[in-house]
């Protein structure tokens, strides 16, 4: 910081830097939490997160943030502080418009509907957690009147995760996706030419799968004097500071996969947030400009890179050096023909790329039809399957592999969903711009993975959310989201693996 | 909490829980730092620790907290708040007496000097470190003036560590203390019956090492749900809340006592902490008494428990089923002897149970003349060696191997370095009032190791901060300080080693 501020500017940095503070032992919690903390400890630990929590929430909503904003919004003259400031106002915006005893019932809602959730999931039993969605949707109807809207009501909910997106762009490109995919799927049920997933179902001690992907995200770029790589029951990704990335995965020691793509997937997340520019550090503005982006980094990585042919090209042999005896005999071909079987799951997590996006539109169309009152929970179990059924051609047994596998409700994240879908299709559009600059496939044949990861960080890591994601998006592509791309590249590989 | 209290008692408790949710942040981050986090990320992480520090900081020192040791000190008729705010008027009390400017130029100083004394050490170059020490020693000279005293200036310091210790104590106990152990030392020198050390310095594979001592925290009622065992540099414990104590030691694979004994002595620390009463969770009073008790229990398991003959007829054959073959040949005696070898050494931390209380004497006396201002900084090597050679008949050829062999003095820890000499003697004075309620040796062969953690729990651990260090001592052991179980004990116990 060699820069001159002004007094109130500085004092502006000095207050952000506090927040971030808190943030930064609050994802040192969290990462602790998943991976190492001791059981009994748990109980106290809540309660330490709840006050570090409130004390983020009371600095980020105080008279002196409003001061803040007040003074510097139009005064100062430097970006970033300028960014900065938008960024939290638009949070303290939020805030303030929520009737404090209000957000505190939702508060306690959202962790009894947890805990409702889990055991209901595990019961299968969508009566048990239907009051409580009921509450958390009244909620979210109500927040976002409060906020407002220009157009659609779900819009304001899509802004907290994916600022730009409304439902109007959603609603033109979804069903021109869904089609798309519907028809792609029809043609892989028809195809006479089916990968067999058996052959790679073999038995991969986990300490192996660990070195191979360890290998593999040392390839592409991964700072490990900057992160570490551990293990979990869920896989995520958590900054704890701008040098400190961490990732964790889990592992199936019958289907490699799960680490593989897993931990590849995290490492496109950590990416991102490791090549941020240093100058936005300690801001707000110092981590991915939105979910979709995100996602866009890490599935990047995991479907572009890691499930193409290029990629098994280079990559097949050191996989072996890893891998025991019963892979070394499978051709490449059977091979990267079975780790991209497409076959629909009742689970979205366990989708395959073709018929991931489809779970995601079911959510959207139900969880917009919910806010804007078109729907009553009562009937969501049904619905779901109704079009599990229209989508992807299989009806759930149960709502435990219907309506109740995902979390995201019972935490009242709605308009979360759609990010997972513009991932996808951001990362074909990206895809085809760094095209335009060098042949990805040769470069990934070439194990050049750090010039994607380079050309990345130009793009879109070092901007942080210093850019919002469309700018991004028509900076890098000249274009606005575009499905196409997407379909493309579906269909180029698929017609390639199932021949029809 | 299901007692009742006035609004300001309510208020209060919820302001310590607030100063508690900080303290556990920063003891995840120090923990995380010494054992996971990647290097890059220090940077930052400091920064981080600076803020949250000094929010506690501002939060001890607060015109509400003084408000509150106001209207409370007198009016509560809950003992614990009447304990709680007895503390926090200790602490308010010292920081508001510093004036601000000093103590943030103290801050740095010791941040500047720790770093400087790494280096000197290194090099072994005092003079490098010199000066800062000087300022160091000035500053607590000064601060001890503003704290004020009634006897000696050394006193105020003392109390930081071990309330209720005097230097008129310390110079009654630690010269009776001192001829005695020189003594024994000279009787140990003349011996014709010398133990071969040589025997136990086996490679022992690091996982194998670690599976022993897990077994042995497990026997002493380490609970692993209430904590963990890590790798570190330099072995500690950690208490993030009281259901969440953790340990880390380090592996030595030619010399299994620095991993056994280190890991045992860090346990006996975990378990004070782990069996605090519940009803002190959240205040200030939910941690051990003081430095010199602290010790007194790591010491005692480590020693009294793990050094002693009845403890490895128990655990000899635990211990072989983990150990190399090199070490199955070893007669029990030789092994009994051999870790038990008495040899002066320069480094404090390498010092056997009979000479560490000589090293803790040389500290002892400089820092007090230091204090009082009887001696200079600049004679510090010179009488350090002088004292060495006195009473351990060894003079350290420089001063790595001498005066700048520990960090306490470059962080400005003066007064401290009594505590564990304290934790000998009160430890010693333990093990003789445990002997009162049943026979430990018998217990130990038994392999009754949770019977002594109950003794300790209910004798010392459940009281926390609730009781005074010398009020503890004096309601378990009728006595106080008393340096003759110490010396009886290693007499007896050297005497059957080294036969004299």
């Amino acid at each position: 910081m060699s820069k001159t501020y002004t007094k109130t500017e500085k004092a502006f940095l000095t207050y952000l830097r506090e927040i971030k503070a808190y943030h930064e032992a609050l994802s040192l919690i969290f990462w602790d939490l998943r991976t190492k903390a001791p059981k009994k400890g748990v109980k106290t630990r809540s309660e330490t997160i709840g006050i570090l929590s409130s004390k983020v929430h009371r600095m980020t909503t105080s008279d002196r943030m409003k001061e803040f904003i007040d003074q510097l919004k139009d005064e100062t003259k430097d970006p970033i502080i300028h960014k900065a400031v938008l960024e939290c106002e638009k949070k303290y915006e939020r805030s303030i418009k929520i009737p404090e005893d209000e957000n505190k019932e939702y508060v306690t809602l959202q962790s009894q509907a947890e805990s409702v959730w889990e055991e209901a999931r595990e019961k299968s039993d969508f009566e048990m957690f239907k009051p409580y969605l009921e509450k958390l949707v009244d909620f979210n109807i109500k927040f976002a009147n409060y906020w407002g809207y220009d157009q659609h009501i779900y819009d304001t909910l899509l802004d907290i995760y994916e600022p730009g997106i409304t439902v109007k762009q959603l609603d033109e490109v979804f069903p021109k996706l869904r089609t798309s995919l519907v028809n792609l799927l029809e043609k892989v049920k028809r195809s006479k030419n089916k990968p067999d997933p058996s052959v790679i179902l073999q038995k991969f001690p986990k300490e192996d799968q660990k070195r191979f992907t360890l290998e593999i995200l040392e390839q592409m770029g991964y700072d490990f004097e900057a992160g570490r790589l551990d293990d979990t029951v869920h896989p995520f990704e958590i900054t704890l500071n701008q040098q400190d990335v961490r990732i964790t995965t889990r592992y199936d020691e019958n289907d490699f996969r799960m680490a593989v793509f897993g931990t590849i997937h995290e490492g496109g997340h950590a990416l991102y947030e490791q090549n941020i520019s240093d100058e936005l550090e300690g801001t707000p503005l110092s981590s991915g400009t939105s979910m979709g982006i995100h996602e866009s980094q890490s599935l990047f990585w995991e479907n572009y890179v890691a499930r193409s042919k290029a990629f098994w090209k280079r990559y097949y042999n050191t996989f072996k050096r890893y891998a025991p005896e019963e892979f070394h005999s499978i051709p490449l071909d059977m091979f990267y023909q079975s780790i991209n079987e497409v076959r629909p799951s009742y689970i979205r997590i366990e989708a395959d790329e073709m018929t991931y996006p489809l779970h995601i539109m079911i959510r959207y169309e139900l969880e917009k039809a919910l806010i804007s009152q078109d729907i009553d929970v009562k009937d969501l179990p049904e619905l779901w399957n109704d079009k599990m059924e229209d989508y992807l051609g299989i009806r759930p047994r149960n709502d435990r592999e219907g309506v109740l596998q995902d979390v995201h409700w019972s935490g009242g994240s709605f308009g979360y969903f759609p990010s997972y879908a513009l991932g996808y299709m951001y990362g074909a559009q990206l895809l085809h711009a760094m095209n335009q600059s060098f042949d990805v496939n040769q470069a990934i044949e070439n194990g050049e993975l750090k010039k994607i990861k380079e050309w990345l960080t130009v793009q879109i890591h070092q901007y942080g959310k210093m850019k919002e994601p469309l700018d991004i998006l028509k900076d890098v592509t000249g274009e606005t989201l575009n499905p196409d791309y997407l379909v493309r590249y579906l269909e180029k590989k698929y017609q390639d693996i199932y021949q029809w």
